[in-house]
């Protein structure tokens, strides 16, 4: 058995970045770039005036100052002519500055009538314009390559006058349920099974980690049913399989893929829940065997499959984000498994968190998992704990699955 | 002009939430439920085994005894016959308990030859076996109407045999983005003009927040222009503008919506940046006016348009979470306008957040807002503040956008 921190390693070093495409804008959002994005235009493109009002020379726009307006400069709209002594432009927000101009008088501190302006408040050079460039310039790096995007990089990209982006393809991650006892929902249920859920949960996960799920057929516990599912999903950029991956005669996926040329990395870790977990290659294809109890395979979902999703999409592929809560109730000293209390998240009365275990932790339970907001992690070997110390918990809500 | 919480109040108080429409399971992530999900199985439907290894009657599996394997329960394959007196079976995990037997003994604890099997480690009743309904019953409301759905959810409902979910359906939110000065990425650019940032940035942000935007094409400050984009716009369950909604000749939302029947609510908050939003309904359809600075439509976006959509999706729609955190630099005194000031977050020497503004916050700057990784709060009438004093910031990274 070895251990997270260990297996996270070797998964993550075994796998790289999918290839780039083109896509538009408008379907960046969250997408990781390929390459980075530079600016085609200088932004704002000329001296712009922040506010509305008039664009004036600012040593003579001194209070009680009378100027004619010689024209108006709305926003696209550029004032052909130049502002000369004595005159004034009425202006309005992002209107390039007319030459000649050199400050903003804002029309709150204007009194305009008769094709004249009665400044009421001096006006300092300089005031309200924006300078050109004040934002970003032509050939300026806005968004490195590796960044995922978020809605304001979209309206970046779009200033910088960016139609198209270049962002790493979604990994695609084949899901392979296995088992004779379970059913699809809806479907009819053999005798002595249930209803499969895995699949379902980690197609919804895969979706919420970027990633494009492919939902195989359900496989029977069968070598060749198993092997030639394996087999149709080498396309993908991983194959997680769910189910099989125990010590049990009924294990099967081990021993359905090894004729086909899988090669074994690892398959037991020390932690709970979730000790067997297969991490090998069918030839060019990375495959993740999930256990099949549904709280194990989601606990080892987060810790392994989030982050090789992350990778893949051109992450580095971070272990889950912590935060330090305090315990909500005594815990047990722990054996030589890194455990994964199941927890809801409270905030106490100094707000501060509070992580509290469900009394049941059975790894067959998914309401409790559905509840549960946050993993407490409980090292090999930690001490027993009373109520109120500090505890690392991973929260379940920032990962949106 | 009236304060954020009023503001969002009025925003939140007409509106409601979208008609309940049918979606395959797999598509119900990150969706509202609009009826309780409820089981239409019992789970584990028997008494199943938690581990591979022997099923035994508990009172005679001492360690030292012998049993006599008669048969094999793989999971989806139950048993027929019942475990008599010095009889065990053979089981795996997830296999349903034969009838006599009340124990599972491990195959760590046994060692089996001969049709036989010997325990090495005695066996205490009820030992390694889920009872039936441990997770839950037919009949149980597991989800209750108005949860967003987890990945998590998503298996629990696979696993109560539902493969339908009723959401609500995602709110459709037109976007107008109007001005003369403003083109599409890509396309030729005006004299005095720039490339539309606000729409792309919106639709985006739209998508992060579950709804489903429609972007309209740019309408030019032209009051006809703006009213026909409007009218067509009302098949949405939001319209949502941005520009024209300052005090200017030039801004025309409001001058343009009016003769279409546009009722007024209110048009300023007291607020930076983005004091000009507009408030108000064209006939059913509710429209937000932001302003046109990308940096305000952002910040507005951030505080009204998501709670907007989560309202519309069945949600209650709660202000932006915010965290604790230190000021990394000193912050001036704030006037009557609740302001927002881009900051970075960084984690200090004693774990503890600190956010720092940048020296730049004039709210045309797109690059500054794409690298803010939080806002900082600072209320009307704030006073002035030293580095390391405790402020509250919305932290961006949160929200998705």
């Amino acid at each position: 058995m070895i251990s997270v921190e260990e297996a996270r390693r070797r998964i993550l070093e075994g796998l790289s970045a999918t290839p780039a495409e083109t896509v538009p804008l408008a379907m960046g959002w969250n997408r990781i770039l390929a390459r980075p994005v530079r600016s085609r235009v200088t932004q704002p493109p000329a001296d712009v005036s922040a506010m509305d009002g008039y664009a004036v020379r600012a040593a003579e726009a001194l209070e009680g100052a009378r100027l004619t307006v010689i024209g108006v400069a709305p926003a696209g709209h550029p004032f052909a002519g130049t502002v000369g002594p004595g005159e004034a432009v009425r202006i309005f927000t992002g209107a390039f500055v007319p030459p000649g101009a050199d400050a903003i008088l804002l029309q709150e501190d204007a009194a305009a009538g008769d094709g004249q302006v009665r400044v009421t408040e001096t006006v300092r050079p300089g005031r309200w314009i924006r300078a050109r460039g004040l934002d970003f310039a032509t050939g300026e790096e806005l968004l490195p390559a590796g960044k995922r995007l978020t809605a304001r990089d979209i309206g970046l990209a779009a200033a910088a006058n960016h139609a198209w982006l270049a962002v790493h393809r979604a990994p695609r991650i084949g899901i392979l349920a296995t088992g004779d006892e379970i059913a699809l929902p809806g479907d009819p249920i053999p005798e002595g099974g249930i209803v499969s859920s895995n699949a379902h949960a980690l197609a919804a996960l895969v979706r919420a980690s970027g990633g494009d799920p492919l939902v195989l057929p359900i496989a029977p516990d069968d070598r060749e049913a198993i092997a030639a599912a394996a087999v149709a999903a080498r396309a993908c950029d991983m194959l997680v399989t769910t189910g099989g991956a125990s010590v049990g005669d009924h294990d099967l996926v081990q021993a359905a893929l090894g004729p086909q040329g899988f090669a074994l990395d690892f398959w037991q870790i020390a932690m709970r829940p979730g000790k067997p977990l297969i991490w090998g290659r069918l030839g060019a294809t990375p495959v993740l065997g999930l256990p099949g109890n549904p709280v194990s395979a989601m606990v080892c979902a987060v810790l392994f499959l989030i982050p090789a999703i992350a990778r893949l999409s051109g992450l580095p592929g971070e272990p889950p984000r912590t935060i330090r809560a305090l315990a909500g109730a005594p815990l047990a000293a722990n054996d030589r498994r890194f455990d994964h209390l199941r927890a809801t998240l409270a905030t106490g009365a100094d707000g501060q968190p509070v992580a509290t275990p469900f009394p049941q932790q059975d790894s067959s339970m998914l309401k409790v998992l559905s509840r549960a907001e946050g993993l407490i992690l409980r090292a090999p070997l930690a001490p027993a704990l009373p109520a109120g110390a500090a505890v690392e918990v991973i929260p379940l809500g920032d990962l949106g699955i």
